[in-house]
Parts: C-alpha cells; sequence; structure tokens
C-alpha cells in the first residue's frame, strides 16, 4: 500500500484540534467524515472535549489507541511542529497540515517548515498551507474545504490536484455548478514532502481517474513531473494544466501566495508543449476541457457540422470554430440529400449551420439530424445550438442529444445561446458535454482534437550517457565565464555543430598571414571573453581582403579598446559565409527546469518578431522538427515563393547536437548561443558563423 | 418627431395577424404591450377575432381607424408584401416585419424583399426577419422574443442593437441573469430599409443611453456608420461591437443566416480601431465590456490593487490582469503602513495582492482598506475577489464594496472565485462591476483603460476635396488594367511620393544611353503590363554598370519572354537604392469599406510575420503615425540596438500621400502597392523602389 493509498483511503484518521462546532473551519474535517459516510475510525483530538458527535474524543497524541494512517492537524502556526514530531513518534504514517505561515511566509517562516520537515521524520506530509484532499470515488473526506459545506460532492471520472486549497474549492464549486463530478481532489499546498508529481503517479494508476487537471504554481520536482506525465501520456489519461505565472504580475502573486519558486513560464509553456500535457489558456478552460475529454469519443477531424434553431448563435459557433482552425463545411451530397428530406418549412438543411428553425424544434427531428450527421462522412463532430425554446421544453432537445450522443462514435457537444445553466448541468450529467460559450466550445473540441492526434509522446526522456561524448575533453574546454568566439565555437564543434573554418591570430602580422591561406576575402573578428556584442564594438570587419587584414586588425584594436576599454585577446581569421537563412541556436540553463534550448529566426526575425521556439533538453530529431514547424521562418526553410529549400535535415541534426551539449554539460553550461546559424540551400549543410558560451564559475 | 423616435415610442399600434393564443409568438406582441403597461392605443387586427384581452380587433387594415404610427406585421411571408402595401397607403408611419424568408433566402428571397421595399413606399420598414424592438425605459415592448417571456426587462443604460434576434433575445436573458439593465434593445434583422447606423445614430441623443453594444454581421451601409460612431465619440458615447466573420466558417455562417455581406474582416477591423469602436473578442465580452464602462468611473492608469481573503484566486486575478499590460506593484510605503496597521493575524497586508485571510473577511475590514486603497497614489483601480466566505454571507464583502464603489473615483471591480451567479448580479445591480472569470476582469479593465486614454477621435472623416490633386492630369495616368512599373510610378508621384529617378527607354541600346546619364551602376528592369511579379520572371538586374545595360536587357527581354511568354514594353533604368528599412505600402478597394491602406514591413516581414497594419482612407498624419506604432517593425524604425533612426516623418507623409491617392480616386483605383519603399535614415526621406497599380476598367 503506497502512502497515497493510505492518504487517500485510510482506515484510521486522527483529527488534531477537532472542534464541536461545525460552522468553523476546525469542526469541519469530522462532520465531513461522518456526513459522507466514512467506515473506518475517527480520532478526535481536542482536551476540551469527551466526545465530538458521539465520538470518542481523546486529550493528546498520546492517549490514541493505535496509530493513524492520517492525521488532520487543525491547529495554528505555533504547535504544529510539536504535533508533527509526536505524530511521527506514534508512528503515524502521514498528516495534512492546514496550518499556513510556513513556507509562503518569508525567511521565518521558510524556516518553519524546515523545522517541521524535520520533525516528521519518516512521516509524510501533505502541506503545510493546504485545505486537504477528497477521495470522491469513495467518498472520504479530509478537507476542511468551504467548498464542501454547499455543494454535492458528485463523483466523476476527473481528479484535479491544486497547489491552492482556494482554487480547488473554486473549481469543485463550478464543477457541482456544471453537472461535472471529480475522481479525486487534492490539494498539495506549500509541498513541503509530497508534491503535485506523487498524486499524479499515483492517479496515472488510478481505475476512477480517466484525466488529471492540475493547477500549478510551480513545479517542486521538474524532474519527476517529467517521468509521470510520460507515464500519464503512456497510459493514456489525458493532463490538462491551467499554471498561473505567465505575467510578471502573476509571477508575483504567486511568489507572495506559496513561496512557490516562479521560474520562466516560457520554459513551462516548453515542459508542457514537449510532453503533451495540454495548458488551459483561461481558468475556465480548466474544466471546459476535461468535460469534452472525459465524456466525448476521440475527434478524428475538424470538420464540425452545427445543428440549430436560430442563426445567430449558430454564426457565433461557427465563427469561434473557425477562429481556431476548425472546418464548418456544407455537407455531401448525400448528406444533403437526406437532410432536405426532412422538409421543415423555411429551415435551411442542406447548407451548414443545418438551421432547423422554430418550426423544426421536434425530438424526432432532432434524432434524424443527428443520425444522418453521425452516419455522414463529411463530418468529424457535432455542435448543438440550444435556444430559448429548449429552456421552455429542455427535453426536446436534450433527450435526443443525450440518446444520440450515447451511441455516437463522433464527438456531439451543445452550446446553450440564451442563460441556461440547469441545461448546461443536465446535458453534462448526461454525458453531452455542454457550454455556454461559443469560444469554449471550440477550445472543447480543439483539444479533443490534439488528444486524439497525437500518438505516444515522441519526446521520451532521453538518458544523456556520458560516453555520448568525451567528458575529459570537452572538460577542457570549459573554462569558467564567458569563452570568447573561438572557444566557443571550439566547444561548439566538439558536439559536431559545423562551423566557419577559422585560424586564430595573436597579432595583425600573423593574422594577415593566416589569411592569405584563404581563397578570396575573409571576416576579421576581435577576440575577447568581455565584449560578448563585437559588431558594435567594432570588432568585426567582413569582406577584407587579405593583403588588408594587418591593417585591419591594427585599426580595429585601436577602436575596440577605445569603444570598450578592453584589448582585444586576439584576432579570428574566418570565411565569408553568406549565403543562407539565418537562425539563432541558443541553450540556457533554468534553475527551475534544467538545460533548455532555443530555435529561432536570427536578426530581426528573433528580435523584432520572436520567432523563436523552446524546449527542454536534449530533444531527439522530431522533436527538433516539430521546433522547426512552429516557427513562422518553417515557410522561409522550405522554400518560399521559388526559392530553394534550405538544409532543414542538417538544421535538425544541428539542433539535436545543440541539445546534446546543452544536456550533457548541463548546470555548468550557464547559457550558449551561436547567431547566426547559415542553414544554407538543401544539402549544403548548416554552418554556425558566430557564438559564444557562458560556463559557470562556481562548477569548475 | 423622427421615425426612430416613432418607433420606439409610437402612440398607436398596429398588430397585424395579432392572436389570442399567448404561447405562439402571433400572441405575444399583444401580451407584452399589456403586461408592460403600454399607455397607447393598440389595434390587433385578424378577421377571426372580435377582441383580443378585451381589446378590440379588426377585420382588416382598411377598418383600422386610425392610421397606426407601427405596425407589427406576424404575417406569413407570402401575405407580408401585400400587407405593406396597404399599410403604406394607410399613411402607416413604420412598419415591424417579423417574416424571413427575404433577402437571406437566396434569389428567390431577395426578389421578395425588394418587392417588399418597393410596396412600402414613403413607409419605413424595420426588419424583414426581425424579432422588433424594446424601448426598455418607457417599458416599451414591440417585440415577439421569447426571452421577453421568462426574463424581466430592467432599465439599464446600455442599448443593444443587434441584425439578429436570436442573439438579442440571448444577451436580454444572459443580462438578466448578471443584473444589467438596457435602456433600448433593436434588431434589425435585414435591414432592407432601417439599419444599424439609423438607430445609432438616435441612440446618441437618447438621455438614457450611455453606451451601445453591437451584435453585426455586417454593414449594408458604412459611410452612415462611420459618420455616426464619429458622431457617438464626440458625445462620449463609447461603442462596443461583436462582429462575427472573423473565420471563413463564420463569414460563410453569417451569409447563410441573413443575407448579409460578409466583408473583410480585417477592413472592418481597420474601421473599428480608427473610429474607436472596441470590438469584443469573446462573445461574453459583448456584455462584460458595457457593464464596466456604464457603472465605473474612468480608469486613468495601469495600476491596480488587488484585495483578497484567498491567495490563488488573487493570483488568477493578477495573472490574467498581466497578460493584457495591466500591472499590480506593491503599495507605496505610507499605504503600506496603513495596510499594515489593520494588523490582520496571517494577513499579508503591505504586498500586492492583499490578502486579509478568512481571519480578515469583516466589513469593516474591507471598507478601511478600501478607503486606504481609494486614498492611495500607488492605485489606479481595485479589484476585489470574492471567495466562499462571501457566499455564505455576502453582504459582509458586498456592503462596503457597493458603499465604498459609490464614492470611489477609481473603479472598483469584483471577481467571485466560486460558483456565485446571486452574488455577481446583486453586486452589478448596485453598481460594483463584478465577473466570474479573471480573464473578464481584466478586460473590463483594459476597456476602461482604453475609453478613458482616448480624447476625440485623431481621424476625422476628412472631405476629400477634388482640389487637393488636378483630376484632368491624374485621370490620364489611370489606364484600365494592370498598370506597369513606370505608369504605377507616374501616378504615385504625381500624388507626391517619392520614387526612385528612372528613366524608360524602348530599347536596349536606349537603355545604354539612359544609363550613362546615372552615376554609377543602375537597375534594369522589363516593364510589362501583364507581369507583376518581374523578379520571378527574370525581369529585374541590380548594380548593372551602365556599359553591360544593352546587353542585359537584350539577355533579359529573352529570358522574360521564355518564363512569360510576353515581350516586355521596354526598359526602365533606375537608380540604385540600398539602404534603407523595407517597407510596403498599398491600398485596395474594398467593395463594402471603401478604399483600405496597408502599412507593413516590407520582404520577409510582411510575408511571413504579416506586419502589417490596415485603415480606411484617407488618413492623417496623426492616424499614420498611430499606424506606424502598431507594427513590430516600428522598433526598428525608431532605432533599434544602436542603428540609426530612420526618416519616420517621410514615412507620415508618404502613407498620408498614399491613402489621398486611394481616397481621390476611390473605386477606379482597384488596388496599388509601393514595394519596397525604402525608409532612410532621418532627414534622408523615403523612396519607392517598386509598385503597381490596378486601375477598374469598368470605370473608364
Amino acid at each position: 500500500m503506497t502512502i497515497i493509498d493510505q492518504l487517500l483511503r485510510p482506515r484510521r484518521v486522527a483529527i488534531i484540534g477537532a472542534s464541536v462546532d461545525q460552522s468553523k473551519l476546525t469542526g469541519r474535517p469530522l462532520a465531513y467524515l461522518r456526513k459522507y459516510g466514512f467506515t473506518g475510525e475517527i480520532y478526535p483530538v481536542n482536551p476540551r472535549y469527551d466526545a465530538i458527535d458521539s465520538i470518542r474524543c481523546y486529550p493528546d497524541i498520546h492517549t490514541l489507541p493505535q496509530p493513524p494512517d492520517v492525521a488532520i492537524v487543525l491547529l495554528g502556526g505555533d504547535k504544529v511542529v510539536d504535533t508533527v514530531r509526536q505524530l511521527a513518534d506514534l508512528g503515524t504514517a502521514a498528516a495534512i497540515i492546514l496550518a499556513s505561515g510556513f513556507g509562503e511566509g518569508g525567511v521565518e517562516g521558510k524556516a518553519r517548515q524546515d523545522a517541521l520537515r524535520s520533525a516528521a521524520g519518516n512521516m509524510r506530509i501533505l502541506g503545510p498551507n493546504t485545505i486537504g484532499l477528497v477521495n470522491v470515488t469513495e467518498r472520504i473526506v479530509l478537507s476542511a474545504s468551504n467548498a464542501l459545506v454547499t455543494d454535492e460532492l458528485v463523483a466523476g471520472s476527473i481528479a484535479l490536484v491544486s497547489q491552492s486549497g482556494g482554487i480547488l474549492g473554486s473549481l469543485l464549486s463550478r464543477a457541482d455548478a456544471a453537472g461535472i463530478g471529480f475522481s479525486k481532489l487534492i490539494a498539495t499546498g506549500n509541498e513541503c514532502d509530497l508534491e503535485v508529481s506523487d498524486f499524479i503517479d499515483y492517479l496515472v494508476d488510478d481505475p476512477a481517474t480517466r484525466l488529471i487537471a492540475l493547477y500549478l504554481e510551480g513545479l517542486r520536482n521538474p524532474k519527476a513531473f517529467r517521468a509521470t506525465v510520460f507515464r500519464a501520456r503512456a497510459a493514456g489519461k489525458p493532463i490538462v494544466v491551467f499554471k498561473v505565472g505567465r505575467s510578471e504580475a502573476g509571477a508575483r502573486s504567486v511568489v507572495s501566495h506559496t513561496g512557490a519558486l516562479a521560474g520562466s513560464d516560457a520554459a513551462y509553456d516548453a515542459l508542457f508543449r514537449q510532453f503533451g500535457v495540454l495548458r488551459a489558456e483561461r481558468f475556465s478552460d480548466l474544466l471546459d476541457i476535461p468535460i469534452a475529454l472525459t465524456t466525448a469519443p476521440p475527434l478524428t477531424g475538424r470538420r464540425i457540422a452545427i445543428v440549430t434553431s436560430t442563426g445567430g448563435a449558430a454564426s457565433l459557433l461557427a465563427d469561434a470554430m473557425g477562429r481556431i482552425g476548425l472546418e464548418a463545411p456544407p455537407p455531401d451530397e448525400e448528406t444533403a440529400t437526406k437532410l432536405k428530406s426532412l422538409a421543415i418549412d423555411g429551415a435551411t438543411l442542406d447548407r451548414n449551420p443545418i438551421d432547423v428553425t422554430l418550426a423544426g424544434v421536434r425530438s424526432d427531428i432532432f434524432a434524424t439530424i443527428l443520425d444522418i450527421l453521425i452516419a455522414s462522412p463529411s463530418y468529424d463532430a457535432i455542435a448543438v445550438v440550444l435556444g430559448s425554446s429548449a429552456l421552455r421544453d429542455p427535453e426536446i432537445v436534450s433527450d435526443p442529444l443525450r440518446a444520440c450522443a450515447a451511441k455516437s462514435r463522433k464527438p456531439i457537444i451543445g452550446f446553450t445561446s440564451p442563460h441556461a445553466p440547469q441545461l448546461v448541468r443536465r446535458l453534462n450529467q448526461t454525458g453531452v458535454p455542454t457550454y455556454a460559450d461559443p469560444e469554449s466550445c471550440a477550445v472543447a473540441l480543439s483539444a479533443l482534437l490534439q488528444t486524439t492526434k497525437r500518438g505516444l509522446p515522441h519526446c521520451d526522456i532521453p538518458a544523456v550517457s556520458e560516453n555520448c561524448s568525451d567528458v575529459s575533453v570537452f572538460r577542457t574546454l570549459l573554462r569558467p565565464g564567458t569563452l570568447n568566439e573561438a572557444e566557443s565555437k571550439r566547444l561548439f564543434a566538439h558536439f559536431n555543430i559545423p562551423t566557419t573554418s577559422e585560424v586564430e591570430a595573436a597579432t595583425p602580422a600573423e593574422a594577415e598571414t593566416a589569411a592569405k591561406s584563404f581563397f578570396g576575402p575573409v571576416v576579421v573578428k576581435a577576440l575577447s571573453r568581455h565584449i560578448t556584442h563585437k559588431s558594435e564594438a567594432g570588432g568585426v570587419a567582413v569582406n577584407v581582403r587579405p593583403e588588408d587584414v594587418s591593417r585591419v586588425c591594427a585599426q580595429m584594436t585601436d577602436r575596440f579598446v577605445a569603444i570598450t576599454g578592453w584589448k582585444p585577446e586576439g584576432f579570428l581569421i574566418q570565411e565569408l559565409v553568406t549565403d543562407g537563412i539565418e537562425m539563432i541556436l541558443g541553450c540556457r540553463y533554468d534553475p527551475q527546469l534544467g538545460p533548455l534550448i532555443l530555435l529561432g529566426m536570427g536578426g530581426v526575425g528573433a528580435e523584432l518578431y520572436r520567432d523563436t521556439t523552446l524546449r527542454l533538453a536534449p530533444v531527439d530529431a522530431n522533436e527538433a522538427r516539430a521546433m522547426i514547424d512552429e516557427l513562422k521562418v518553417a515557410a522561409l526553410l522550405k522554400g518560399f515563393r521559388g526559392r530553394p529549400p534550405a538544409d532543414i535535415e542538417s538544421l535538425v541534426a544541428a539542433v539535436v547536437a545543440f541539445s546534446t551539449m546543452a544536456a550533457v554539460i548541463g548546470h555548468d553550461l550557464q547559457e550558449a548561443e551561436v547567431n547566426p546559424l547559415f542553414v544554407r540551400p538543401a544539402g549544403q549543410g548548416v554552418i554556425a558563423a558566430d557564438g559564444v558560451a557562458i560556463v559557470n564559475a562556481s562548477t569548475l
């Protein structure tokens, strides 16, 4: 029995600081356990009572008859550490700590959280600053959430793991109103011990759970997250995440709230994309997407039939769907003929939206139309508009909808045009995902399509074996601090990134001699470990005739010194590369998520248009291709307006090589960048024309 | 008394085809007039009854005692035209036609709509295919909308004009649930006569209306729309529009629905932006934005204080706000000190979000905090999170919110974290804009800021006086069809757009002679009225020495003929321009909205990144500057990473000149484009290096 099993299905629950007053937070856990029929033993602990709700109450932890599986600690900050120590000594398996004022409360709080962790010994902790958890499947509530007072506990197949107890309550309340049930509800709070990944790992194997919804503020163990998300994908359980921190204001509020490390949101986004985690853009998507993914069959294409009795609402739906790449094509001839045979006065049946008008709002008509559309080769899914007529007689439309959805292998969803929360609830409860916003319908269908289209993850977590590169060799290249261009490119070349032919020279005279070994004009650069923007410092001269190199070097030195105050360490004489599309290839070590790699259009494309994409390193060739496809510059690489296609396969190889370098070196490589990386016409390869690497000084 | 006045405040209303059965559409108008206490005369017309609801019923139109101000025609398609003729003959001021099957019903329907229009003579028509209108201010309902059966008619200051009756009903129902009232509700349907602009024009002067919300499918009279929107802005009445047709699927569904011309959505977007119409992105925004704009005071900056009792929900809010450019900065020292003096246990009061925790959920604490924040120089608005505690005792938070909002000169808005529709309704009703989605809070605040920041429209509708250019001269330049580069640039030059120095030559020999008058190498181009993409056809040679020109021209001719099958009409010898930022400047005559101009980054910037912006022509210098500022390439023009700033003022002048050309020529200029337009360093001007114009053949 795993610890999460014990937490979700305890036989003995102690409630430390339980109160008789059910209106108080301290009164709720016991009341909830009783209300939902907990069949195990309950040990309330409070010296002020002999019994609570006819259950024997214990004066302290030492008097408990047996070590509990789970202890819910309702005491305030001061007493928590001592209580935890006592519980641990008794052999309690896990404690749920509600108190706040720990990791989220500045330096002092963090120290208290460390003390808590150490007092727990082998006992596991959920929290602190958690509202607890609920095993909805088996109706076991170990929570003090306010939301459970008013709302029903409806079992469903969505598991929710939230780093905020308030958000858990908010989602429970919203889901209840929409007729959606959960399998498990878990608030992880400050995660001083158990954290989101522990629960995801459990939920992947939980037969009652078909989808995992996450509210995230930041990951404390990204490695575990990656591993567990990978397992979830392999098990076919989608993960939908709403993560805050996409803006500075949001990130700051999170830090202030639970002390979670905010990290770079762009890096999180890369992580989610790479590992197939669906990111909810709006808060409401965190319920809207799961509703569809847990009830509708797979969506295998983009063609949506819209059935309506009211034209305007159908236009809203068609427009919202079209905006995110779904289509609402007219029916094929056979389907159109079948639809037209219904011959409803004033209806437009052979087009899409299929408008039955008020005259067609009849159960038999809807059922027939749905049957025709389910059988039609023209459509992959059906969206039905529920107009104001559906408010008066909900069963007219909802009955055929439910019946057809139950037998359809295509998704069927509903959209309520007027305010109709009861209808939304009713339809969701009967297995027809139904939404009040046209945009939510589109988002839900799009999520269905994404989930269907992906196969198994194409990005494994490759074990970067140390022998993929000779450690003893590249270690010598990792001089702490900023490497100059020649040093950086030697490092890149070691990892098989093609670089320009170049020769280092210590003096202008040496440089000229070197230049004469090139065919034709060369590029002259000042080498510097101090100045990375060489061009701005006058440290680059392009198209220099070999016989001019000595003079150019001398002038360059003067200007470089004048502008930067640094003397160049030497000169780099380089072949002149002019053809090819300029890309940028970079990596950065994210303190939270590890090495990231960036690919983008070079020059203005990166700077003005942010045409870049991120991944966690390393990536394989498939993932590198996916990165390229995400860029707008992909059109240019593939041969744009009659231009020759570029050497995409060599670019893929360079991305893989660069990401391998980032992964192998790890934390020691603070950041590195090839800019520009010229991607030449197909068959002619890529070439790193300039670059820089920064090695962490601390580690060597 | 205007016709709209008569429609909204009639004294005598005839109901043609009235029924005694109130459950039927034909029974509703009379029932509604009675229910809401209409004090004028009602003339039901139906040969089957002597009276309906104790009101005398007339057998036909001829027997009516007096011409009605308004006749609601409830008859079906066949009888409508004849009825309209009879009503017109009687001297009826206006008829509201509910029947469908007109303009939206294909060729046959369009013919019927024409017949309807002609039968009406001087009588005005609302519809056909309309659900009618409601003067909520004075409780006069001339509608058969289903939505009025169940929902309350709450008076407010938002006027809604909708081209769809179903959408009007949907919004009425949603607004009612959210506690929002309207001043006027008007469904314009097919607009065979009266259309949206007629109503906007009236509403600008309606004292009960503070804001106009529009549901648009397409404009039938864009000129009138521009004029009336301009009036609304001058009157300080915001217009918020939700327009469908942003995707192909949406546009097609609209055409099928009401036969509205879809037009180019990008052109509509330009129109809205140019004339300060706020565009609702999501359907729900069409209510959410008006709620804030009609109740909250102006927002004068981006700094939002967030007050909460639950951390997670505050993060949602901060994050959503940050994503659209709002800020949640910490308080200044004095404000922080005041907040901290409240000394609530466990609360974080000196930061933002200001988290009072559950311990601080007290009316007096909220009132004090709101007072401190209203007085604080750190904030421009306040957003308050309503957590689950607010559900149990709504008045604890809502009372101080209402009281403070009433006296505050800063906007105060609410966000309900749990599902709390009653609380949303209650707060909206008491003047505190309150939302259930964090993103809606952000959108509402952003709309407030946009409305506050803009002054009077900076884009007037300039009367393009014909004397701004000599008509007789440029008319001769407008040869029907595609103009070749030389012809196009003569046209552009006539409108004061600087072009490259160039000489036309009929033969290679002439070309060489011409080239020798240039200093240094030239550009040689093949002139063709048939081929616009000269480069792909081998029709451009750059950097040609004058002595090579004859040979280059001969070779060019051969290649050009081989590739295109067309012989060049001659050659263009052109100065070589290489410096400057490449822009694109174009215009296109939109059949719906008239001449549009486009400005964007040239080359890859336009093709890959769509870094372009549109306006209706003509634009003035301010609007041209606004266009430039919308582009990402603006950063480059302004001097990027130490590059010299470009000659933006000359670019502004060129945009104004080009737009004047588009406006003056109007429909005759189908499209034109300068590409590239080189924008040189400041003081050195702009220069059109290539271009094309297409003149409508039909008009000359």
